[in-house]
């Protein structure tokens, strides 16, 4: 059954840019390390960073017809999330969608599938992360579904879920738990900060974490 | 059997320039979706764009000698495309080739294996669209052919066909079609450009391309 | 049996720059084509050059607790090499690691695994090369080797051989042999040189190498 | 958090194992081509077939303890379903620990990582899907979870929800849709017999299915 | 543009079969060591050797349509080969597709794709060579073509040549050559058997090929 | 340098055999989990077993010249072990060289690389672990090494070392330890004879190995 719902709640938009702004890595940490997308999920280009409410599509394999329906329901801060319901590297996404979607103000995709123009987006700043980058074009004959929990490389992604990416990756973030994650995730770049200046001055991990002992307890010989 | 074919003929250059400037997915869609190499060709930097006429080697696995055979054959605009016979992913290519290549006027390399030198070959600006980066040298022990029909990943490709490559991958267009192809290009760009506007305005595609109905045919529910 | 080999014998630090400063393909070359770590061993940005000694490190999987014990072992021009006893992914290292290691005077990290950070990787100027960039934190339960020979992606090495990599890949070169093997590779990049003004004037490989004959006896035919 | 959920609801007996004579494909096409497993699940011999209440298991990289906690969960019946937190081909799993199953009436296992034993396994006539045969042993180190929903392979599995397994593969079926798919499977099943009869007999698709008008009228030319 | 090609000349049945008992690596070396398909051609059970004239299918991914087209085509004799135009590892063909094959005289399948009912498949000794076992669906959207030149795993197969293909992978030999094939292929069976019996006696390959003079040649040392 | 080293150290015949015996996970496992190549090395057929003394073969790609080479070599008992200088799956192996292995008294094969004539290799019962299936032919140009140490599938392996291989995979032990190994190999199959006793009387694992305490103080909740 192909549906398109419509009214998605979605986290607090000051929640969801502070957890971008932490990163992958940090976010991931700070949920207990989990939520994140299999590491084949690649950005097109370096440097981007995004925290964005997830517009998740559910589409047939080569088929992009579900990105037209998705974008209008796509607000400012939204990203799509886009899952084929079978393997595909088709370039589902280029420089006219892209277009479409900073018209709407939406700020990004993730795609287990193909994009192409990678060069066009680049140009406009449209950050992608996808599993390819091929000039292989889409259909638009089977209908799919919006705004539907998906399975997106590997990882379970509900609509108005949170989503944080950047060079290390895709990471997402329960609705329901974003405002708890993003203090989390606070906290703990506060205490990085820390270390970081401890380890920079020449302190060693070994130390700075007390590691030695628990280390010699399991038997580590130094010869 | 192994030969070099010394005559061939190549489209016009302003066409295979024409067909660069448009770019792989727009040609490849122009040419009904057809002609485009496997999405592990991947530039081994960014930013690159060629139209060019094809040279093509079969060439025995780890073997790169055929490579100095081509490159008699090379013309001005002229773009060397090597497959293996069995698939190797050594550095068949580095900047001593690329700097005969250059002086012979050669525009690039397509090559369904590995390459070397990605440093100096980029700071030559020197295109190459590989399989794979790979220091791994390579003998000069079997012969193989310059100018005859190959199979290059996954695309046939007879010499004097035209590619056209860029940050989204490789396509081969048919010589005798290129002409063709690009008015079709052309048109096609022509037509994306119009859409361009009308989607940046904050139209949608459901309504540019009338799509409403025919989802609402198929059975699309809004919830 | 988990040890920590603290003193190990290293080549002379002018001879681990020199072989630095020759490149990877150069150096695999001028060794008879040994010592390559497989081409999945990719720089984590572009750019990136080193010649520096390593500092082995067997791992579990998923667990990066050896990385701090090695990073005590780093001296000044020390590279970390890490290869994980099953194939992993995960993260092993981040930014925090880099600055303890720049703090020691490190010069990098080889890792048959993934990394993270790798933005802030970039910004600090610490060069890897690894199998993946991912997310994905690691725990500390499970000791492994420091300074014992590994086999990282294909590659033996042992603590105190040199590693020369770039934007071609990952090389080891014995320690032993370091010495000879620069030798042979500045004769080689003289050679090059003079090579490369040749071709760049338009002279063929065909006859700069005396190529002809022995093709024509092999038997390739021109048609 | 590393919970243990004790009490979960199981669909009907008889379902289930009709469910698992209809076979993968039958019951994958009648829930509307959902629910699939990745195809790199296979077998790990040949003509398995089973129909079976999930109990699932997040598990750490290389940690197997799980597998001995979520032992005493299962009933007769049930099949374990094991993703990692991160990807791993470790052995997981061995003729050990398939006696135990066996004796609580256990009847196989589905594991997104690596099992060993395999011969034994075969003998025992304990069914496995796998994403690898690896002798790599595992440590009983990082607590994980039982009955908790996973993601294994791509799909999103409940504890009590039905796996269909055979040699095209695994599939799930959500507990509550158990029945409704049985019926419907068990149609197309009827329905199957009646075409493979008419298909034998020499009849053409083209023409059982009616196919000749819609062909001519997307435009198929017959030359 | 979509087309089916209805009357393909075929080579002569007795040359057909014959190229089939001599099987993969016999016909592919017979022929100058060219027309293997990429060794990720796998048969889906063991034992299974054909030779047979191909009826070649180019499909749309995940799109099975042109199947059912392409069984009209088949004679006794014939063998389908499908190549999707973009990668999908799909179930495009299942037990129903293999009855009506059967019932039409055809003997087999190779598919750069996916394929179900593998057991029905077995039981029937239905031959496949496949990418990948897969439950998923295909739908009949998108039209192809039938009896075109298509490009298959890497080789180019025309409608009408010879494919031979046993536990080793898939061989394509082009019509118009597959008599002198088969002669070369008959030929270098009484060799091998004449081989056979002297390796069997223990005759050493280096006394046989007389390889010890170019050996020590080329420079071997026994130490 | 091209060396054939001729006297090489072998472990004791009934060790070897005994290891063989004990198969892979539990000589892997018995070592201390170390030795274990790739999983991607398979048994080309189900149901071999094997011990026996490594001979080794460095062979460049696509060259199997130094196979004939180390037959030479081979006494009763002796597994043939090759790895390719540079990645390739070509068939590197088939029925006649198996034949003259047997006519030597060699035992089978380890190759990361390719094997053809599986069929015929299945008849004569001779066990063979490869990375691929590969009808592709091989030449005989470039010289390899016999008896040196290699790399294999990740692997270390000295000449002399014992290779254990089953269905499980490939393990390889050091020649000096081999006799250890073996005490503590039978010493585990008797421990694992007992607890397969206890686990089939309906015994937890949970139980026997006291797991219950560890679990709860690691913080494990049942719910």
């Amino acid at each position: 059954m192909a549906v398109v719902v419509q009214n998605i709640a979605r986290a607090d938009q000051a929640v969801i840019e502070g957890l971008g702004k932490c990163g992958v890595a940090t976010v991931h940490e700070a949920q207990g390390r989990k939520g994140l997308l299999a590491s084949y999920m690649r950005p097109i280009y370096s440097g981007m960073r995004v925290g964005a409410s997830a517009v998740t599509i559910s589409a047939a394999p080569c088929d992009n017809w579900m990105l037209h329906v998705a974008i209008e329901q796509v607000r400012r801060g939204d990203i799509l999330v886009l899952a084929p319901t079978s393997p595909s590297d088709a370039g589902y996404f280029g420089d006219l969608l892209a277009t479409s979607m900073q018209a709407r103000g939406g700020v990004g995709l993730i795609i287990e599938a193909g994009v192409r123009d990678v060069r066009d987006l680049a140009e406009m700043n449209f950050p992608v992360w996808s599993r390819a980058v091929c000039a292989e074009g889409t259909v638009k004959e089977t209908l799919g579904s919006v705004n539907v929990p998906i399975v997106c490389a590997g990882a379970l992604i509900n609509p108005g879920d949170v989503i944080v990416a950047d060079d290390d990756g895709v990471c997402v973030v329960r609705r329901a738990e974003a405002e708890d994650v993003l203090v989390k995730a606070l906290a703990r770049e506060a205490l990085e900060e820390e270390k970081r200046k401890r380890l920079a001055s020449g302190e060693l991990g070994l130390d700075m974490y007390n590691m030695r002992e628990r280390l010699a307890e399991k038997g580590l010989k130094y010869v």
